[in-house]
């Protein structure tokens, strides 16, 4: 592995740009090379099988690339298609789940932690599962909630809309009954509108899975001597190449927002036929 | 053409079956076959390039099963995609816009014309064009407004949730300003928030673009002296063949809401690798 060879992130779409932007945070020296399936985006509505076929294609397409490491960018993918991503590489892999799992358990003092995700993200229990199995039998009780419509919301950017306000207040009512005190944010939208989350419930801790993510890669690349030294460069600008399967008018805005500042021409793709 | 071919019906996913139920309501004797592209829904948030190629990749499926005549059952592929559809075929084909469009110009009184869809649909502008050229110089008025959060809260099945109808006063604020009299359901999810839409704007006519659209198909088949014999046969369920790139666990659920009873085992084929 050489240390030059770019962190591979990819998503079904611009959500995980949130990602990309917590590694960059953290790892600024690093090349980056982001791809966002934007002609098939979402996944969360697709079939298992649909997911995981797309999982391998995106997968295969960041190997070819030459990456040192992968990132599923992809809640959805990082719930139910993480073998698929595995089965297709040998480099280390990074999901959303476990980091932001363990992260959870770190953080909790009332053992109970929520976790708000889209409906495949939920109904998949990938959370549930990792945070009890990473409890290793300490008493903890995680309670979840699909929230289907907050990624709409953020795309709108209605995120201080009133409506908005009821419409999280509606589905985190029962958390606050339950005494959660801790919040896993199991959608690379969900950043966007941490601050409401804080509103409604004051005192909450708000687990990011980017973040947690892209910690958990400078421990993998650091055990194989693969990253890329420290410089005192801090006005440089990262390194990234942008692939996407489509450029919908509205991309630049959602990425940039995402992201944080303007993706420039990103370069389109057909990964729909790439070979496995 | 044989009277006995099925009507082709297509759309990226669900939405399009509540323009199929109105066929069934007008054309009861017909056989249908209903395409829906659930493994790369939704088309609206696509660029143009990539909407056509799917709605030529859709459109030759159908043809290439036999129909008699083409619905494009979905109001992105019939706001930038008609040509690409009428390019693949020498068959009549039926899309959103003109239908219903030339149902909002018998409507309205007042000459204001509201229409509502998603943001791609009235970014195209294609049914404010439709209607104005339809007018053919009679003034009228055509206010649009995109409404993004509605496919999501119906699909969520929050439409009576008042959160929705703050959601919906909002979008529908500047036509009761206006005094429109005339609202244009210009995406196949609509027609499932009627009631909503006729509480916050008493007095209005609500224009289904799949209602038209069967009622165009009429006439088109009629005058090639293709429909189907009516039949006293009133039980009589109506033949169709549902066909779906991707069967996502919600699917059933989602299309009895649409369509008004179950699908039973739709057929899952792959169109991407089409060669058009």
């Amino acid at each position: 592995m050489d240390k030059k060879q770019p962190i591979g992130v990819f998503d079904s779409g611009a959500g995980g740009l949130s990602v990309l932007k917590q590694f960059i945070r953290f790892l600024p020296y690093e090349s980056y090379i982001y791809l966002g399936d934007t002609a098939r985006v979402p996944y969360g509505n697709k079939s298992e099988e649909t997911v995981k076929r797309y999982a391998r294609e995106c997968t295969k397409f960041l190997v070819d690339k030459g990456v040192k490491l992968i990132v599923a960018a992809c809640n959805t993918v990082s719930s139910v298609a993480m073998d698929s991503v595995r089965e297709m590489t040998d480099l280390p892999v990074i999901g959303m789940i476990d980091p932001a799992a363990g992260a959870s358990l770190r953080e909790t003092v009332t053992k109970k932690i929520g976790v708000i995700g889209t409906r495949a993200t939920i109904n998949s229990g990938a959370y549930t599962t990792a945070i009890n199995e990473l409890a290793d039998g300490e008493p903890v009780k995680v309670f979840s909630q699909a929230c289907p419509l907050f990624v709409p919301i953020v795309e709108e950017g209605w995120i201080r809309h009133p409506a908005t306000k009821m419409i999280a207040e509606e589905y985190l009512a029962d958390f606050k009954k339950e005494g959660v005190d801790t919040l896993v944010l199991g959608c690379t939208h969900y950043p966007l509108m941490g601050q409401l989350f804080m509103e409604i419930m004051p005192g909450i801790s708000l687990i990011d899975s980017g973040e947690h993510a892209a910690v958990t890669a400078i421990r993998h690349l650091a055990e194989r001597k693969a990253l890329i030294d420290e410089k005192n460069e801090f006005v440089k600008k990262p390194e990234i190449r942008f692939f996407v399967t489509d450029v919908p008018s509205f991309f630049f805005d959602t990425a940039k927002r995402f992201l944080g500042f303007p993706v420039e021409s990103p370069e389109k793709i057909d990964i729909g036929s790439i070979r496995l």
